[in-house]
């Protein structure tokens, strides 16, 4: 599992989580097959989580369904009550995720009406990466809103970043939106301040792999560009996001968030399609050139109008997000 | 000729004026050869001329090139005066912008010189496209004051930025550099922002295509967002442009300047190098996406600190670059 996070045969931060819950799964499925003494149950637990949770340093899913677990089976000493109470740990992990997608697919919803309301023509959001049914697991984040409007018969147009270098946005999103019949056009990731100049984007929706507890929002790189583009122009610019990506202990996201470089081949190389239909791995530029290869951006909370979660939509501030989780709230 | 700068098989601002000039040199022989009477002579050079400026709507040297083309070769009766005539007049067009480049190394050195002495480390100068000597006779303009900095012995190191749909910066840029010996690193289009908030980038200079008589710079699809997330950081960020790419009929580049859009093909398929050698087209992405494909964007004049120009740099105003171009300034 821990392989499967790290190559991004799964990814999207609601994903990756579920992902480690399940990872958590496996390895109490290990020890119960292996057979540590119960005496090495929890470091054998803990260092599971810890292998899971260093795949992808930007996200908190991933450590936060792993402490989760942790949590859970801690004390637990018969392997077959291990292996049934981390699988039921990992389905609430999942059944939560789909459940806040859900409602934050119900509070992004009014914000897009309100938009064709007003202009009563379709309504053109711009979203970067994937933050989808890809990348959680159900309905995603940033396009849960969309799918909704869509589904309440709101006429919606989707510009979606190419999103290099992984084109999570031309691959997965693009593919989403088509199979759920939402109007969509590809853009390279340069085209939206463009794009934003001309009226031809209504609102900004895009997910969160790390929200700091001050509304900072980390995302795949280039996020910050389109948000200060957004704001340049005088357009909405939201995060979606469940709290289950939120770092309480940070309230300086722009400070605190660990960024994760990634290969340089991701730059360099890129698999597509041969005219003989084989799928090809190509070089599109010098391989031997010097790249750096950030995977994520902070955008400062300035920038962000506002955050969806699954308890509704609050200000990107320290107050507004305790204002929606007064539990989480440090004193 | 037409179909070469179309194609970009020439491409950047200086290198399709230059080509332009040219290509009317080849209209002049082939009218020497093939004989159309005097008095289809100017017709025939005109059609000549809509058909290469219409190749690239949004760049200036092209029409620029061709109608002073088209006032040099008025009134030429003689075939073989004609072919001499637009020779001298195309090599001269080439070698004004070889001069124009070498006057914008000179200007736009002390920008890199001032911040190396006051930081007393590598100057890092962040670029989009390619405006080196690919795109230009020689030198290029972005480029010029790099190569001037780096010949200096001035210690730079270039964020290049990969540049989508086209890769002009992966592909020509980063060659360019490399040949020239310059430190520099490939990023993607999306991470310059990120650079920019970490205190990585201390200056941005970039090309234009065309620049209005206000100032707004007209430049490859992108080059906006990295302008609005310089203000943002408090990063100056330059135009390097030779005189003749200046659009002295527009004070309004955001609304007047057109933008070119090119084939979807350019965003659903890359070529590269496979694994075996051989250079192969690929398709990215599902090839019946719909896609936009806009090639340029404008930066409103608000946002650029400065233009260097062959006369020197002056504040991207009407004031200022009256005050260069006093002649060209309209009453």
């Amino acid at each position: 599992m821990a392989d499967a996070i790290a190559s991004l045969r799964v990814r999207g931060a609601g994903c990756i989580g579920a992902a480690a819950g399940y990872g958590m799964y496996l390895a109490a499925r290990e020890i119960a097959a292996g057979g540590p003494t119960v005496d090495t149950i929890p470091a054998t637990l803990a260092e599971a989580g810890d292998r899971l949770a260093a795949t992808r340093p930007t996200a908190v899913n991933l450590r936060w369904a792993v402490d989760r677990q942790l949590r859970t089976l801690a004390g637990i000493t018969d392997p077959g009550e291990l292996v049934t109470c981390a699988r039921a740990e990992a389905d609430a992990i999942a059944d939560e995720d789909a459940a806040a997608s859900r409602a934050i697919g119900r509070f992004g919803l009014p914000l897009i009406r309100e938009i064709h309301e007003r202009t009563r023509r379709p309504v053109n959001v711009l979203t970067h990466c994937n933050a989808g049914w890809l990348a959680f697991v159900d309905e995603g984040t940033a396009t849960a809103p969309i799918y909704a409007a869509h589904e309440a018969g709101i006429p919606v147009h989707v510009w979606v970043d190419e999103t290099r270098p992984v084109n999570q946005g031309a691959r997965l999103t693009a593919w989403e939106l088509g199979q759920a019949g939402v109007p969509h056009t590809v853009i390279v990731d340069n085209a939206g301040g463009h794009l934003m100049q001309h009226g031809k984007v209504d609102i900004v929706i895009v997910g969160s792999d790390r929200t700091a507890a001050n509304g900072d929002v980390a995302n795949k790189i280039g996020t910050y560009l389109k948000a200060v583009a957004a704001r340049d122009n005088g357009i909405p610019f939201y995060a979606a996001l469940p709290s289950s990506s939120i770092d309480w202990a940070s309230d300086d996201g722009l400070a605190d968030t660990p960024i994760e470089q990634r290969s340089g081949r991701e730059i360099t190389h890129v698999r597509g399609v041969a005219a003989d239909g084989r799928l090809v791995e190509v070089a599109t530029m010098a391989p031997e050139e010097p790249v750096a290869n950030y995977a994520f951006d902070v955008t400062p909370a300035r920038l962000v109008t506002g955050l969806i979660t699954e308890r509704g939509i609050c200000g990107a501030t320290p107050a507004g997000i305790a204002g929606l989780f007064p539990e989480r709230t440090r004193p």
